[in-house]
């Protein structure tokens, strides 16, 4: 073994992690549960894509993602914290959207020198910010930057085979051994055409060890 | 916002990142709980610590931990895995022992492209090795690099008091918000003259948000 270039996160992280597990067993008309990862990752309003990658540019679809119409994008900017610390390729999740947002894991914030606050996609009001840097220039975002809320995705059906209503809290079971780990507090968003899906960050994907799970199970708690 | 040096996590996470949560409210009795979360480490033996750093050379005390008799170091060490991959700047524990161990996170392993078993402390037959590099040498380390298994220490006093035995499973719940987690199966470690503490490492600490939560509570599961 030869020593040591610097650490390549961009050979490690530069895709979205998308691990899925799914529930077994349970009456049969359970409704069938993915789990899925997702890295650190940026939404890009429309015209912070311009701004990023230049006038008419549109983003480029690398993968599709468990929900319909959602991508992870080949695009990917850099992130840039506070004292001139930054994450070199942060891929991009498409579609554009409203407002831009900077989805990161406590882990990521601790390297950037960034104090993450906890909240729910989209309620980025008086968060912190951040600088984007693309090919074509550079966004100077005033706020947006967060950990997402652990959160499970449904539709309507859904929602009635477990007994919540948008907004609700749920549990996630992860039987993996030693690391095995009950989520809690889970928020609980409903939408028409939703797909059942939890959305956990690399922090708690690891911890709970998921890669290696036996059994994932969504509980009311 | 100026752009933007590498990652600099020497600055970051150089030190062993110990966070004291105390458990309050219950029977008068019930003892005083600490939880710690142990950033990514190394133990050496003492032949190790004289390749790495020179014959004769004893480790150097900065920060006792809680647990009588044992501290972080002054001395770091470069954690180089496949791939040429590399950590620069790993704690060292001491007081030195039998065969040296290194302890990361999964997100460290990843990064360093290492899959690592999850291991109780000392268990490190057949798990993988990586290169130790100090300032006066190089260790080829063939085995040894684990994700510590979760745990918590106890004397025969606090086992008598939760009905546990050495070897045992107990939970973790961690009252932080949307954060909340109930981290099963940690081993139970018990020994004459130790303190009650339970041991996370940082993708734990930061999947529950531990920094900020308003409760720990040891459960029997």
């Amino acid at each position: 073994m030869s020593i040591a270039a610097p650490i390549d996160r961009r050979l490690v992280e530069q895709i979205v992690r998308e691990l899925v597990l799914r529930q077994v067993g349970g009456p049969p008309d359970r409704p069938n549960l993915v789990v899925s990862i997702s890295a650190r990752h940026v939404h890009l309003s429309p015209e912070h894509v311009e701004v990023l990658f230049g006038v008419g540019h549109k983003l480029t679809v690398m993968k599709d993602l468990y929900q319909d119409g959602f991508y992870a994008a080949e695009e990917t900017v850099m992130v840039v914290g506070p004292k001139r610390r930054m994450l070199p390729t942060v891929r991009i999740l498409g579609p554009p959207r409203g407002a831009s947002q900077v989805e990161l894991a406590f882990t990521d914030g601790i390297s950037l020198g960034i104090d993450l606050p906890v909240r729910p996609s989209g309620k980025i009001e008086g968060t912190p910010g951040c600088v984007l840097v693309g090919p074509k220039g550079v966004v100077d975002l005033k706020q947006g930057v967060i950990r997402a809320e652990r959160h499970v995705h449904m539709g309507p059906a859904d929602a009635a085979f477990y007994g919540v209503k948008d907004g609700d809290r749920m549990g996630l079971r992860v039987h993996s051994g030693g690391c095995a780990t009950l989520f809690e507090n889970l928020l609980v968003r409903v939408g028409e055409k939703i797909k059942l899906e939890v959305h956990l960050d690399t922090d708690e994907g690891n911890a709970a060890d998921l890669d290696h799970a036996a059994k994932v199970e969504l509980v009311k708690t």
